[in-house]
């Protein structure tokens, strides 16, 4: 099943992609308003039910898609995840045996389809194609053996940054990581039933058809599995909240010169087994 | 008006605190299941209507308070924001200019009364008092000279931290920040009409009674309103976003050896025009 959520005529609403079409689900199923509280419910199976049989209201390209979970409580993002990609850090330190963690808030994304935004203060707006993962129960010190069990389905991200606002204050990239619609979420969410979590999956990123970013989750050095298990050493993970997993190498600032996003470029990230995400780049609008 | 959110008998509810007890406002004020609610609605002024000659349906005492806003969409919180505390951080790097930001989730805090929890992996757990900032209108980019009229009230956080977690990775202090129930916001908000938020105020922590840090918000390298300038820049503030502003030197961090707090301590965070956010330590319960 790939669930999604979208907006139509001013509405929002949430269902499930079949023949090219949405059947709106909200509508049919109206004590889960959204995403969010369909998880809370573990009523996944009422969505695969009342999918039998119907037929799509709404074509696909008549309505704008949001993130999958337009709500989540958290969206929890791993910094440097992809084996070849620490190395891209020469900074002279040792490799860490933890991934390093920041926090995106869910109005720095919008969904597939609709542009992502560079704002007026930088020119530094770049790419970082990744995989997210949709926690479906909660949880906290949970063993890797059960983790994905908590996932009820994946989408992909492009976790689009301000790169020379990651590095405005001494510590920490919160900053920019969260400048409003500088990312995006989507197309859907896969859910885990139909996709082997598991299983290498390989994920690639282009600029306007230009291949940037192609690696392996099995070059993780964290699988999904074992961040899940650390990151609820610490906190209880909820429904809805969003992991986003890492970037492979490849993204526009380890260019030489650095290759910023400029309006009118085109990202995809895609996953064979996801789907694909694209954006295209405007100028924030005033 | 001082808000404050609880629970009792299983239910979550909130409401004012008039002579010692409770008005339970969200039974009068049925369109507002929570704070976030009445703030996302502007209807601050219909909280006061409701409590004109209203007297307590609860004893403070007969509660669990939680934190004023229980499911805001934001924590953000501001590392290093006193003056004389950025030189405790000795460590070569010239003062920046921008203010280093962090996120909390929700459930890293407990309310005003109920323990804080030592987790089993860390004997590092630390205190951090702070001012805390309630939004109560949306923006983005608001300049300084309006910032506070987007600002609902002020409460208080004990921003608990386990020390050696805030640098388990390479970069951000995520994980060491959001272990569950390792801080406290409360006791309540005080509504702006009933704090001057530009006027001085003196913040204290102590430790069994024992005075730790003692500063005043006169000495913020950021203001306030400059924090809320300054966020704006690149995220929208919304409703019940809540701004934890820094704290003042003298975390157990700080001496030598360091003072981390155990078991039956007990950390009370004051300022005089918000009240007096009290805490006991636990090992957190398995």
């Amino acid at each position: 099943m790939r669930i999604v959520s979208f907006s139509s005529g001013g509405r929002m609403s949430w269902g499930a992609v079949v023949n090219g079409g949405i059947v709106d689900l909200a509508a049919r199923l109206s004590a889960f308003p959204t995403v969010r509280a369909l998880l809370e419910a573990d009523a996944l199976d009422k969505a695969h039910a009342a999918l039998e049989g119907a037929t799509p209201d709404l074509a696909l390209d008549a309505v704008t898609l949001l993130p999958p979970v337009t709500d989540p409580e958290k969206i929890l993002c791993i910094g440097v995840n992809y084996a070849n990609r620490n190395a891209e850090y020469k900074d002279g330190a040792e490799e860490k045996s933890y991934p390093s963690m920041f926090v995106r808030f869910p109005n720095s994304f919008v969904g597939h389809g609709t542009p992502i935004e560079r704002p007026p203060v930088s020119d530094q707006l770049d790419y970082e194609g990744e995989i997210v993962l949709v926690i479906g129960r909660a949880g906290r010190r949970i063993p890797a053996d059960r983790a994905l069990s908590h996932v009820a389905g994946a989408t992909l991200a492009n976790e689009g940054t301000i790169r020379d606002w990651t590095r405005h204050a001494k510590f920490n990239v919160t900053q920019g990581k969260n400048f409003d619609r500088t990312g995006a979420i989507g197309p859907w969410m896969v859910t885990s039933d139909a996709i082997d979590l598991a299983a290498p999956l390989h994920l690639t990123t282009t600029v306007n058809g230009e291949l940037r970013q192609d690696d392996t989750t099995a070059n993780m050095m964290y699988s999904f599995a074992r961040l899940i298990e650390y990151i609820t050493t610490f906190a209880t993970l909820k429904p809805g909240d969003m992991i986003l997993t890492g970037t492979p190498t490849g993204a526009g600032a380890r260019f030489d010169p650095p290759r910023w996003l400029t309006p009118g470029d085109v990202v995809a990230v895609a996953v064979p087994e996801i789907g694909t995400l694209s954006n295209s780049v405007i100028d924030e609008p005033r």
